[in-house]
């Protein structure tokens, strides 16, 4: 028999954001025991830098990852940070969807406001144990604490609060997690702290695995990255409703005026411009908009050329600082880095692109046995470890076509690839963030920063090639020189040393000289 | 200068989730303009196969799309289900994480409560229209509103309201939508809905093309599935949070009822086994659990054996079904079908693997050229288009060795290879709900799914092989029937006409029995 609606209907309920989450935990990067175990890694060590660099601190992270038992670890985390004032410490670290970037148009590791509070709900459901906090927001100030997530109301229950005076700097977080596994894959906590080193060239790392060992990453750049200021979003590609957003909640008192506060490159010039393409007075007031209006003003947007969008709230690695790391980390033979212009990604999102390659030295992946290209991906810094299928870094790196650059059997070649985007918002494919979604711009510069990377790299392996081929020639000639002046001393009666030195100094001249012109059209 | 951390958290906020999925659309498939109007067609169909299952009635879906523009259609699908009552339309379009099948432990194809607001919230944001709802929850009363999201409160802004007398069954949803293409390819509307077909036989779907091409699967089943119950959680698997939760919220008066009444195969008697593998007296309150009585209580019951899932709450397709939605849909000139038994995976989830393959007619994919192998991948009955690289499914059909039962250059072969896991919880990998996280038991029932129908399709090619060799055998004896009749003739002065017979008997006869051998080799 059919059921009525009004029965089926009574079941009806309403859901918090945080039972949502714990019951598709997958989505936040807890699937496999290796990858949970790398996930707490990532949250609490992005926060703590996040957390130094709002502050204008050089960041100093230490890890520390003890094994109680089978499958059962503690982490350690700690930052030099400011701290977190005691009201905070609750919806920092168990409520989702709160936090102070969410809301602003800035580049930064962390955006959701969901991270930190996933690791105590996973630490909660899989130890039944507190997350325990230590963090001093006021110099000389200690305030110490226990958060259990309420995950039904999406609140913290905060228990065991100490105060007392210290000099402790920054955060403290100490958790216990059950169905997590520490190994040394590339998947593993090891290689993401590694992979950290190297996009943070300006931060010290300090961690400390399992076994007892130690691993320094030292601090190999002085200076704070350029501090990311809240941007204007940029004219081109906004959507209706954005702008329509925009214009309601504006309190300019005409939409000129409006357009020029609110969008970055859009001078009063511009917005004339764009109000001689519609219909609209500009001497209107922004929130008498209509979506009519607001779609008349996006098409003309799409007319007028705008400079590029300024860039000053990006803050990508700096071509030196990869560098820097590079040789610090990876130790390579040669390398190659790039810091692309910036572009604009749907929305009016301004994003950099940077990609370096290393060859040799300890670049690549060494598993067993020997050594494998690596693809190392990086999002505002933040290494991305997993979904490498899904992600656009990955599709392009796998779309070039290397041996253009002679590198013929690429995959196992001891290459480390590095590609990062840097901008105020990555666009993942999902709350994992673990893959960057194929959006048509981001593609494109990614596979014009390794083209030109690459062909770099192909220009070097050719020379280093003609090199080889010439010391073999060079090295067969010196071998004749000794039978030959023989030779010729037997035939002619001259001296056959001076006949050797004779020799030996024509085939050095001759790939002295050959030498140098192979460098300059190696240059064109 | 050292930013403070009172500084830094004067912009902290909270937000809600529609907020947060606004900003995040490509989580529920808002990715790329087909996937976009695809994830649209997914969301209002299966909606309306769901409210007509819970309702008893055998569904009948129409699907409309309609080009507006460039990158601008409007949806219509209408369901004959059982309605949706008035209080309810804003929540069911316009809220995120409300529900009825959030919170309880069925199966069902929507599970989180957020498609269909999905789809206002998107229709909205590239047009600015309201989402048009037309739905009679009783007997000859209609009612008709606009629904808008007021997405920083995640509600329902509800406009327009008409009631009136008349008799639609069912409820009809039109909506607009920008940003969004339509296309014949195999993540497009139409393969949705073909696919669609394949895995619900009981249900009519009616398609009109932007083109205005009609397509119409007709039922091929006259019954509905098995109606799914909320079913008891299996004890093996379970988390000692999920034990604590359960214990917790149970008003049985021991331990002992309360295992036995709250989870499913636990009998008085295995409630003993298990207390009598713990330190824990069960006749004591369940609330008064701790979390390590829990650990403990989990532990005992991972040493004791029950009995498999009950699957009565679970619905898989069946074998009949699926052979005839096959026959109708696909046309192949062979088949193979299989239900698995039920297992379960981590958390206790029970779950049932279907898999079928059909070869030749209109099975495989067809694009430009010659057909493809295409996989279908099912998640209760709706089919999953995207992310295909992260699939358990996808992952287990390219590890299966396909030659091994006579499948050479798979890839090229006029192949659809089924896959239907059914569930009470799919264990997505992202709210997009398009690929399967790669959990060890079900990637076991898939293989094992997959290599015997694969058996059983290597030995029908193989008599077809073999079939054919001899057809090629027998036809050249028969083609010498008449010179050697008439040589024997010649040479012996017997009849020719009797000769010729009798040869024609004796090949005959030959492959008769053969064949009959090699067809019982083939039963083993």
């Amino acid at each position: 028999m059919a059921e009525t609606a009004d029965n089926i209907f009574k079941e009806f309920r309403e859901h918090s954001v945080a039972e949502f989450f714990k019951k598709n935990r997958q989505m936040l990067g807890y699937s496999g025991k290796i990858r949970s175990l790398t996930t707490i890694i990532h949250e609490y060590v992005t926060n703590g830098l996040d957390a130094c660099e709002d502050a204008n601190i050089l960041p100093e992270i230490h890890v520390k990852i003890k094994q109680l038992g089978n499958d059962h670890y503690q982490v350690t985390v700690s930052d030099n940070g400011p701290g977190i004032p005691k009201t905070h410490v609750g919806k920092v670290f168990a409520q989702m969807l709160a936090g102070t970037k969410f809301h602003r148009f800035v580049q930064s590791r962390g955006q959701q406001g969901i991270g930190a509070s996933g690791c105590t709900m996973y630490g909660q459901i899989t130890t039944g144990k507190p997350t325990h906090i230590t963090t001093s927001a006021k110099k000389g100030k200690v305030y110490e604490c226990d958060i259990m997530f309420d995950v039904k109301n999406n609140r913290a229950d905060v228990s065991h609060e100490v105060d007392y005076e210290g000099d402790l700097k920054g955060t403290l977080v100490v958790a216990e997690f059950k169905d997590v596994t520490f190994n040394w894959s590339e998947y593993g906590p090891g290689e993401y702290l590694r992979r950290t080193a190297v996009a943070n060239p300006h931060a010290r790392i300090v961690f400390i695995a399992p076994d007892k060992q130690k691993f320094i990453y030292e601090r190999v750049v002085n200076i704070l990255p350029k501090k990311p200021e809240p941007s204007k979003p940029h004219p081109r590609g906004l959507t209706v409703d954005d702008f329509l957003d925009y214009a309601h909640s504006s309190k300019e008192r005409t939409i000129k005026t409006f357009m020029t506060k609110t969008f970055d490159r859009v001078s009063s010039a511009k917005a004339k411009e764009v109000e001689g393409l519609t219909s609209i007075d500009f001497n209107r007031k922004p929130d008498s908009i209509t979506w009519k209006d607001a779609e008349e003003v996006v098409d003309a947007i799409k007319k007028v050329k705008f400079l590029a969008p300024s860039t000053k709230e990006l803050k990508p690695i700096g071509e030196k600082q990869i560098e820097k790391s590079i040789l610090n980390v990876l130790e390579p033979d040669f390398h190659q880095v790039l810091t692309r212009s910036p572009s604009v990604y749907r929305g009016g999102v301004p994003f950099i692109i940077e990609a370096g390659i290393a060859f040799g030295g300890k670049a690549g992946r060494r598993g067993n046995g020997d050594a494998k290209v690596e693809v190392m991906r990086f999002a505002n810094r933040a290494p991305l470890l997993f979904d490498a299928g899904a992600d656009v870094i990955t599709k392009t790196v796998n779309n070039i076509d290397w041996r253009r650059y002679h590198l013929k059997n690429m995959d196992s070649l001891p290459i480390s690839i590095i590609v990062n985007i840097t901008s105020t918002y990555v666009p993942y494919t999902s709350a994992g963030k673990q893959a960057i979604s194929d959006e048509e711009e981001i593609r494109k510069e990614v596979t014009l920063a390794l083209q030109d990377v690459g062909r770099k790299i192909g220009e070097h392996l050719r020379r280093e090639y003609r090199k080889g081929e010439k010391a073999a020639k060079r090295s067969t000639l010196l071998r004749y020189v000794p039978e030959t002046a023989g030779a010729i001393a037997t035939l002619s009666g001259a001296d056959k040393k001076k006949l050797e030195l004779k020799l030996l100094k024509m085939v050095e001249d001759k790939f002295k000289n050959s030498g140098k012109a192979d460098e300059e059209e190696g240059d064109e």
